[in-house]
């Protein structure tokens, strides 16, 4: 089914809104290539189901439900690649079906957008889902068949945009820009296929076809975790560090460096990048959408806009080419602050998504020690329920929306502050004229009060109110401060006013800022579950920990590996969820040597201390130990239970697992 | 100094600014009485100083010093109303000065407003001196000066307000409400000070000056800490609290009770009446400024309306009487909301202010019993410093202010919602027409959409992909919960919008609710110390509770009755501080019997273990402790330490001290 050329195509009627860009029709027709490329990916999902029913006699695979499965989200060992990809292409087309005025290709009508919106929401994952499926089955047919229909994307696309770079929406070369992440995810694609085959004709179904649970990841993450620590008594025995010293440790924690022994979940790698796009999207969007407008209507500036304002009483100057040159100059600036606004908003947006992911893996860490109480400031369970299930499932999308509206307010907001700063402060500097603000701020009597009053409230109780005795600070000459208080309550009022401008800046500012992270609540500390944001990332770390803990599946990969000398390898499953199974149907079967059941037993109990909640996801774990838990005695309770089962061994910690 | 009557006095030039209202000179000429009452005030100072020099050969009192020390704002068990009525005289006089255009009655131009307002920051604070001032003595003459002199000032604000009930500033009786505070306060103090007096009669001296530290308050209070708390072994022990439980506790969080063994330190006791006085103020104003004025224009609208706003090419009806009733209508629906909006605000700012109270009650109890972390969310040393003395001069003065900034915040953010709703939902429901916001919610497929996904959602992870084993949740075919994943993605980030468009009014809205409330940071957990008014407001507890103890003020009071009988009763002194230092100067020249020894030793230990912040200000606390202190780990190792000294003492807790 190739392509027909269809030079004489009657053009849709949305394309003659804008007459300034004369409508183009791509060689590749939008509608034929959807229906042809809808027909490959139908026979390419049949190849590969009868692939996965021949393959599922194999040992290893398991057939359909396989195939049904597009991408394991919980598999921090698997290359992130292919699904990544999936999903930026996923996300462009979401875009472009919102923007564009023709959602689907398969009608030449405008009417009941909406309709085909939702249709459109729904038919592009299905469309784009091979591009997963054939990767899934780690098998040749698989690879070929993907590198194919990612080729034929990928050309597809990019044909249409060298035939026709101009299109009237929004801006003339908006369609082109806004194809470009697409374009670099299919070609991200196109590449990776050819590359699997490659590793797959080369590594034989060894190295590349590598489980989840016997990737060597999780065991060295235990072994790091095993290793003693060095002791830290260099920083915490002396005094606070001193400023520069925090400085750029704040700095740092803005600056995501990977770690060796940490690998991130395949839905926080996905909510970057998909994070990244959006913020490419909306400013591409914000920018198009605007300045080239205003450039226009600055170009059209004529005498005539002296005449309009001196309607409305506003004469700039009394002769015309001035006025023209004044309003031209405005008009650049308010350009330049709306530009700036923009750019401001992409570039915080941007340091948050850094600091999101330094944040992502220290509460990561930090669940997976059991520190239930630093990162959620109170005891929760750590287990799956339905409003975790389900903030984990929208998790990624929910992230992209969040930096849509967080990039638009953040625009608004600081498009508006800018405004404000150059006409009312820059301009009037430059031209040393209208210094409105200034003359308001700079009544110097009442400044210096204030400035005063603050100075010797702080001096007097540096010096006077304070007595140092022994190593403790004590409250002196308690009447004179009892005095200098009732003196200074109706001055103190006054400074108050300007300490609650600023509460009302900074937290307004903080909270824009921080609008588009979901890793953090904007609410205060006791209510930060009514943030529905931070309620889901709270929620969607409760899955990320319970069920892909890596302790757990180092564990599981261990009992794995110590069953498979014993003839059982065809035995081996694809993931760590029938891994436990297998194990706990296995067990009693398979007589195991008293040194390794007491090796196993005592590997359990050194990861279960240094693991708590792992604790709720074992078999025999009581209903009543899942209430303590809830209760908050939880970690506590379980450290007593097992420093009671085996004290001696406490201290003998070990080098090898 | 009498009043003379001036019938024929020139009235100041503003008078005339307004010329609806006509000016009124009020027969007790505020210039003249101001003269009088500051000649009154000196005087009445040097009598009660020469009452004071007196009195010093006396064995109780401190002289001139306890002259100048006008409340004890660390004393808890003082009579609070005299220091409460005068804040709230000196807080209604600072709101006159800002809003009057003549800021002090010295003068009558109208110029360098600011300076006199600077003046009479500082001259209103020095005039209302006299009135505490008379009951630091506790003595008869200074009751009746007292008395003397808040009638003479209630009388002639009285004789003002009747002679001259309208003014024209800003509404014509907008000056006779904005005293009533005012006149109130002094009504109380006219009506305390002979109270004072009588007492004074009857008790002799002895009850009446009963001293801080010999009060039953605080050895009370320890009594109540010592006794054993009844086991909570009902509430701990099930399962969470049920839906109307717990609305019935969030309900009852928000209504103060008092408690017996407890008392509110002065300072906080003065916030809440300033802040209600600022609640009432602004309220005042934000009425009188507007609302008059709307009526006004409302009653002058006419039919040259309709020709205006045919001239905005707005036809509301072609008939114009119809338009004239459909302005005034739309009118009064400003007004309606506008108020609506000012009472919401007042009533939430009042609701923020006994949540306050029940806040700080516990913040303080819990600070006392050394529970830290749960105020602060870090590790604090509880000890005096500059930044802390600077926030608990100011504190009362901040809350004010917040208040008065919050409330216009408020009004405006409520009106402009309730102006949305009422014009975009209200109206257009009752008169079926225009309905905009109903057209674009109510686009069937889109909303229809969201809700079957969410509810999709939720339905197949509650029943397809949790399963329940053994008390434990995990979870359940894997591969469709990753196939929904991929498959809902683009659906929901739509959702993801709608969520983050919640985040931002919800997170607005608690913001601005809670903008007046000193006692939260509206900032997110980890940065709660940028919120300036939660910094101040921490800093202020620390100084409160180091000062302030009760337990601290039982033990020095147990102390100085211990040493009464033997023979130094005069050297009892009048405060906390006094009686710490004495008892440290005289411990090593008294012998007390060993028992006696024993039994303050071990109250010692035992206070000390409950109250751990207390151990900062024990004279032999090492530099070393306080480091440790600073790095957290100080409870910990106080209370190793203290078990160390006297472990099975721990367990035989006293009813009695």
């Amino acid at each position: 089914c190739g392509m027909r050329f269809h030079g004489s195509y009657e053009a849709p009627q949305w394309k003659h809104v804008q007459s300034s860009n004369p409508p183009c029709d791509p060689t590749a027709d939008d509608r034929l290539y959807h229906i042809c490329i809808s027909a490959i990916s139908v026979a390419v999902m049949l190849i590969l189901a009868i692939l996965a029913r021949r393959m599922k006699v194999g040992y290893r695979q398991k057939g359909l439900p396989g195939l049904l499965s597009p991408v394991n989200f919980l598999d921090h060992t698997r290359h992130k690649g292919l699904a990544v990809a999936v999903f930026g292409v996923l996300l462009c087309k979401l875009w472009g079906l919102v923007i564009s005025p023709n959602p689907l290709p398969f009608t030449k009508s405008t009417e009941n957008k909406q309709n085909w919106v939702i249709l459109g929401v729904f038919y592009y994952p299905a469309l784009y889902y091979p591009l997963l499926a054939c990767g899934t089955l780690h098998n040749k047919v698989g690879y070929v068949l993907g590198s194919l229909l990612s080729w034929t994307h990928f050309s597809v696309l990019v044909w249409q945009k060298v035939d026709c770079p101009r299109t009237p929406v929004i801006y003339k070369y908006y369609s082109l820009f806004s194809s470009l992440p697409q374009i670099a995810c299919l070609a991200f694609l196109s590449f990776q296929y050819p590359l699997l085959l490659f590793k797959g004709f080369k590594d034989a179904e060894k190295d590349n076809a590598a489980e989840d649970l016997s990737s060597s990841y999780y065991s060295d993450y235990v072994k790091k975790l095993i290793k003693k620590r060095p002791a830290k008594s260099s920083t915490s025995g002396t005094d606070k560090p001193k400023l520069p010293h925090r400085i750029i440790d704040a700095v740092k924690s803005y600056i995501y460096t990977p770690e060796d022994a940490f690998r991130f979940p395949l839905k926080l790698a996905v909510s970057a990048v998909v994070s990244i796009i959006t913020l490419y999207q909306v400013g591409l969007v914000l920018i198009t959408a605007v300045v080239p407008t205003l450039q226009i209507a600055r170009m059209g500036v004529d005498e005539d806009v002296a005449n309009l304002l001196a309607g409305f009483k506003i004469i700039l100057s009394p002769d015309k080419k001035e006025v023209v040159r004044l309003v031209v100059y405005y008009m650049w600036c308010v350009e330049v602050c709306y530009i700036s606004a923009m750019t401001l908003s992409a570039l915080v947006n941007l340091a948050m998504l850094m600091r999101s992911m330094v944040l992502h893996r220290s509460n990561l860490k930090g669940l997976y020690r059991g520190d239930i109480y630093n990162v959620y400031n109170c005891q929760r369970s750590i287990r799956a329920s339905r409003p975790a299930l389900v903030c984990w499932m929208g998790y990624t999308s929910f992230t992209a929306a969040h930096v849509f509206i967080a990039m638009f307010v953040q625009t608004l907001i600081f498009f508006l502050s800018l405004l404000i700063a150059v006409f009312l402060v820059i301009i009037p500097v430059l031209h040393a004229q209208n210094l409105i603000l200034f003359q308001i701020l700079l009544s110097m009597p009442f400044w210096l009060m204030i400035i005063l009053v603050v100075l010797i409230q702080h001096i007097t109780a540096r010096f006077c109110f304070i007595k140092k005795t022994a190593g403790t600070q004590d409250l002196d000459k308690r009447g004179s401060l009892f005095l200098l208080t009732y003196l200074l309550f109706p001055v103190n009022v006054l400074i108050g006013v300007l300490l609650a401008f600023w509460r009302l800046i900074i937290t307004a500012l903080f909270n824009i800022v921080h609008m588009g992270r979901m890793d953090i609540s904007l609410l205060n500390r006791n209510v930060e579950a009514f943030d529905p944001a931070y309620r889901c990332y709270a929620h969607y770390l409760k899955i990320e920990v319970s069920q892909s803990h890596p302790v757990m599946k180092a564990f599981c990969g261990i009992l794995l590996q110590s069953m498979g000398p014993e003839g059982k390898a065809a035995q081996r499953t694809r993931d760590a969820e029938e891994g436990i199974q297998l194990v706990q149907q296995e067990k009693k079967q398979h007589k195991v040597s008293s040194a390794k059941m007491a090796r196993g037993r005592w590997q359990l109990l050194y990861t279960l201390v240094n693991n708590p909640s792992l604790v709720g996801t074992r078999k025999h774990h009581q209903h009543q130990t899942a209430q303590s838990f809830v209760n908050g005695s939880f970690s506590r309770s379980t450290k007593q239970g097992s420093k009671k089962e085996a004290p001696p061994k406490e201290d003998q910690a070990p080098a090898s697992n």
